[in-house]
């Protein structure tokens, strides 16, 4: 295998595009179906490398503009990089940064140089170039790298979403052409928006040039979910089969389960750790709050089906209290479940995979999972993405 | 040794007061002088029981009061105590409550029966008595009980020195009546301000009954350090050479060896565990803060001498980068080293007197330990005390 080709596709569900294979990077191999959790700031909150590794992560994602503001790019590089400094051996995943510039950097000024923005941290000025991207990840030593992409709202209008899309493809180009680490693998990122057509465009047109791996990236962010899936599944048959495909930005257990049928290998979201840190955790019917009164006095564990610290140790009434005295150990005890339900998910579904039996196991898990109310959840994403500055993003 | 005498004395210095012992309990033997960490709320704050077990710790501490609030001392209960609550199967020490009666409640009002004071969580209205302290001690299962005592500001004058310490003897001996679970030992708390008079008086009253272990409260608690000294070595000096003795609150490494001179065989303090979340750590040369930017690019280990997971897993610079960013994982990583580092402190007075080198040892350590500036230190606890309403406590 070339490290053009990092994925082997090992099984094929027979009634739906899932696959089942491993993908090959230079911290060690990675089961596909993966789940990728998220350590913005060279931590996935609250947990260890050690705790990591006990609930069974196979990669985990750094975040480029976290890391670039703080420590610096350079701080990470004296330790030889994101792998030294936060102690981690396993592989990594970087993004480009811009995702964050785009939704959480203030002044933004787009031109077909770069990006210059403003720090959410401290204000400074800024400017990131597909170069200074490439350069940056290189430096963070991460085993995938992306590409910079131009970030938007899903509603942007037709002409916005096309001029967005072709300069994500030139910046693409350039990352190519920059990029110098042969053992670090570097994945181009599909845009256009909603439009099916200019997601098939933009599908051709990077699947032309000789990236190992290829992203969805603009989708599910706020649009109607029935979209995101015609959408998806459009894109995904746009792209050659020997090559790994990444849902960013995708963690409810339900819309991977849909996601896998399509044929997509990967997905990242702060998702399970972010709802963690608010109580809500996830069991095999749904997600449940542990600040709801009914778990005061439970004796039970949160899930009788997992295997982790937090299930197998503590009564539901325990965390409970400690959600309800904002102690520090709640934010671990729930990360560390919503990360192992995570694992385990992609091994299930793996495994369904593998065993051919994955058509019965999707319709079998999301007639049992209860989603959270869509409404709710589309109304959440879009106050974050306006609380961060997204809704200002545009293409200057 | 019967359960009036859980101490066996193994070692005695020749030249100080220091001695070494193993302290039996219900849930195991701890060998002294110990340091217990606080577990507030039903947690050592960011650790859990697993982590506690890894660092060497052997007896923790929960407070009633808390407990009693939240989550409420029949819920606790329901889980067989609090070693099934919060999972630890380890001893525990339950402080009486009367320390955050008295330093964070609201409209105490002490009386001869006991203390009215409203809840700092939700203002709710409650009375503690000595009965009541114990049959909370008793449910929420300790293995180590404490008595209710008046606890006030260290200068409330002779008189109302006098009667709150003659309230606690009567409140003491209450405890002692209504005492009934035979495996749970409950320990006398000395009072008597900085008054070696009265000291001596409490001791003697408190010795006249038969508690199986003595505690030293009301000490070190705002006064100067040359007071805390002279009154400590007296007080210690009038209790039983067979019996436990345990100075309250008492924390700093320095401090620690100093008590330990005199005859102090346990300790409690929330100094490592509070002081670590605002990145202050423990050095053999003294607490270092890891905010410093004099760590922003330091590739050594916090503290070479130490083998805590903190230490052996990361560069300082990591650490510094996560307490910039105020990430969880910092306080759990500075809260695993300091307590490593007391449990460390711990066995290395220990052995020192077991084999006879306790003097060179404590000399030693206090010519290389810089201690914080007991300005510093003294106003800390001032504005700290004041802020929680402690200069408002009175004898009525």
């Amino acid at each position: 295998m070339s490290a053009n080709r990092p994925i082997d596709i090992t099984s094929r569900c027979v009634s739906t595009k899932a696959r089942a294979g491993v993908l090959r990077t230079s911290h060690g191999d990675v089961t596909t179906p993966t789940f990728m959790p998220v350590g913005t700031q060279g931590t996935v909150k609250s947990l260890t490398p050690c705790d990591l590794r006990e609930i069974g992560a196979g990669i985990v994602l750094g975040n480029t503009y976290h890391l670039y503001l703080r420590p610096g790019i350079s701080t990470v590089g004296r330790f030889g990089g994101l792998h030294g400094f936060m102690a981690w051996d396993g592989p990594i995943l970087t993004d480009s940064g811009g995702y964050q510039v785009f939704s959480l950097a203030a002044l933004r000024r787009i031109g077909e140089e770069g990006v210059s923005f403003c720090s959410h941290v401290d204000g400074s000025e800024h400017f990131l170039t597909p170069e200074l991207a490439v350069d940056y990840q290189e430096r963070l030593g991460s085993d995938i790298a992306m590409v910079l992409d131009v970030c938007h709202p899903h509603d942007l209008g037709l002409a916005g979403t096309r001029e967005a899309m072709e300069r994500t493809h030139r910046w693409a180009e350039r990352c190519l052409n920059s990029h110098r680490r042969q053992e670090q693998l570097l994945f181009a990122i599909v845009q256009g928006g909603t439009s099916v057509e200019l997601r098939l465009e933009s599908a051709r047109f990077l699947t032309s040039l000789p990236f190992p791996g290829y992203a969805i990236g603009g989708l599910s962010v706020g649009e109607p979910k029935a979209t995101t899936w015609a959408v998806l599944e459009r894109t995904i048959d746009e792209l050659p089969a020997d090559r790994p495909r990444y849902f960013m930005g995708v963690g409810a257990p339900d819309d991977i389960v849909r996601s896998v049928a399509m044929g997509v290998d990967m997905f990242d979201s702060v998702l399970p750790t972010r709802v963690a840190r608010h109580g809500a955790v996830f069991t095999p019917t749904g997600r449940v709050n542990l600040r709801n009164s009914i778990y005061r006095e439970s004796d039970e564990s949160l899930d009788a089906t997992c295997d982790c610290y937090t299930c197998h140790t503590f009564p539901v009434a325990y965390l409970h209290h400690l959600f309800k005295c904002e102690e520090l150990l709640a934010y671990r005890l729930a990360t560390l479940h919503n990360l192992r339900f995570m694992v385990s998910h992609m091994h299930n579904i793996r495994q369904a995979i593998v065993e051919g039996r994955f058509a019965e196991f999707k319709e079998k898990f999301l007639s049992t999972y209860k989603p959270s109310d869509e409404q709710v959840r589309l109304e959440q994403k879009r106050k974050w993405f306006d609380a961060a500055g997204g809704r200002k993003a545009g293409v200057g």
